[in-house]
């Protein structure tokens, strides 16, 4: 029997529709809504088997929901589960996807009982249905953000929701979260926007698997990276800050042609990537 | 008829490694000989068939070369090199695969008749022969730095032994090769490393694709990219000014909370890394 009767996702992009499939493939639910502004799409997404049914109107879609898995672009995401929240049964769960999470637990503290923040770190640099698969979400790592208010229960069947979906799920604060993945996810993102922005046209064909490595990120939507970052500013900031020292004591040691001190800032960057493995 | 009689490696590491592998598949050159400090890596390389025969001795083991290849660590080429000259016959073709031109091209200015430097622009992250492999250079750009007193038969030739191998041959000024890489090669991996650096490593398990990416030449060897960063650092220095105004553009976008260039400006990374493909 699966965990859930219904589980409707709100928002059926890269993410949402990885979940969609996954839910299907490992039958978490007897049957998976999608909301989108969209309805083209939608129908693209049934047809694909990503959903079982779509709307475009929110609160309809709601009403029979056990699980609503709120996915669209952060800076929606509030509003989104409010919204949600308003209109779904009194016993349904909800949760999100947003990349960053403080201000999200924020706006939500009213609804400890149903709700708990998520973010599985999965995807990549492309977005849209037609990346989706269901195993986006294996062997990934999903934090879970409760508040000291949230309903343990809640907390608990969210997370074996990810399970479900083969994700690893670690709880955290949502400040922790916020630290971190400015530090883990945010700052890369800033230094390979830079990065690539540096990078004159013409010397292109010159660059190499390093650069393209080193850049990858970049690719990924200004829109959607715009919102993540004023999401979490105060800690991006000071991801930057921090970032910039180091790359100042390395300019610095080349400056002063310090051989000793170069390699040893050098060999402290391959430790912690060495740590890290692949 | 192969192109050379015998070709000689000094230094076989993954690179020279690598080119004794191709030359042998394609049928180069008659003979592969390697030249290395460590008697016993060299009897593993004539054992995985890397090279033919090798010696530790670099005066005996250049009597007889057609073409000599300098794979040593980037500050030791042009002594290398002019070693090599010195010993080798009056016709015996000479060119090195130093990350970095100029002072190898202007320490070799006396050699003009038999000496081309070469950069491929292959490799990776790890380094030792056993990483070698044939096919390291295939589709890959080799960047030929003549100056105006090159013999042009001498850079025609070094050109074709590259092509040979399955490379695509680009010819720059020693001067314009290290400004490109500075931005292309250089300041990815300064940026990688300090990135690298940044990170706690009680934060390496929330981590994600992204990260890993962004700093994955952070893993390279510090020593040889010592070497590097020192023998470009004038334009070392010059790109990474050239990053920190991106960053800090990106930086006082964030920290102003302005939406409209925050996205701008990672449009303009976006376009560039678009246009890079992959």
């Amino acid at each position: 029997m699966p965990a859930f009767e219904q589980v409707v996702i709100v928002g059926v992009g890269l993410l949402g529709g990885s979940i969609g499939l996954a839910v299907k493939e490992r039958q978490v639910a007897g049957e998976v809504i999608g909301i989108g502004r969209n309805q083209a799409r939608l129908d693209e997404a049934i047809r694909r088997e990503i959903i079982d049914r779509a709307t475009t109107d929110l609160r309809a879609g709601v009403q029979q929901a056990d699980l609503v898995v709120v996915c669209t672009p952060v800076e929606l995401v509030s509003e989104t589960a409010k919204d949600v929240l308003r209109a779904a049964p009194a016993n349904c769960l909800v949760t999100d996807v947003g990349s960053t999470k403080q201000a999200i637990v924020d706006a939500l503290s009213d609804w400890a009982m149903q709700f708990v923040g998520s973010h599985p770190l999965a995807g990549d640099h492309r977005s849209g249905a037609e990346f989706a698969r269901g195993g986006l979400l294996e062997g990934k790592m999903v934090v879970v953000t409760p508040t000291p208010q949230t309903n343990p229960t809640t907390e608990e069947r969210i997370g074996g929701f990810w399970s479900a979906l083969g994700a690893n799920v670690v709880t955290l604060a949502a400040d922790e979260h916020d630290a971190a993945v400015a530090v883990t996810s945010h700052l890369p993102h800033a230094v390979a926007s830079a990065l690539a922005a540096t990078m004159p046209k013409s010397m292109l064909p010159l660059a190499a698997t390093g650069f393209a490595d080193t850049t990858r990120v970049a690719a990924a939507d200004p829109q959607l990276w715009r919102q993540i970052f004023l999401t979490n500013r105060e800690q991006v900031l000071a991801a930057i800050d921090d970032f910039d020292h180091h790359l100042a004591a390395l300019r610095d040691a080349l400056a002063a042609g310090d051989e000793q001190q170069l390699e040893q800032l050098l060999a402290e960057g391959k430790q912690i990537r060495d740590a890290l493995g692949n």
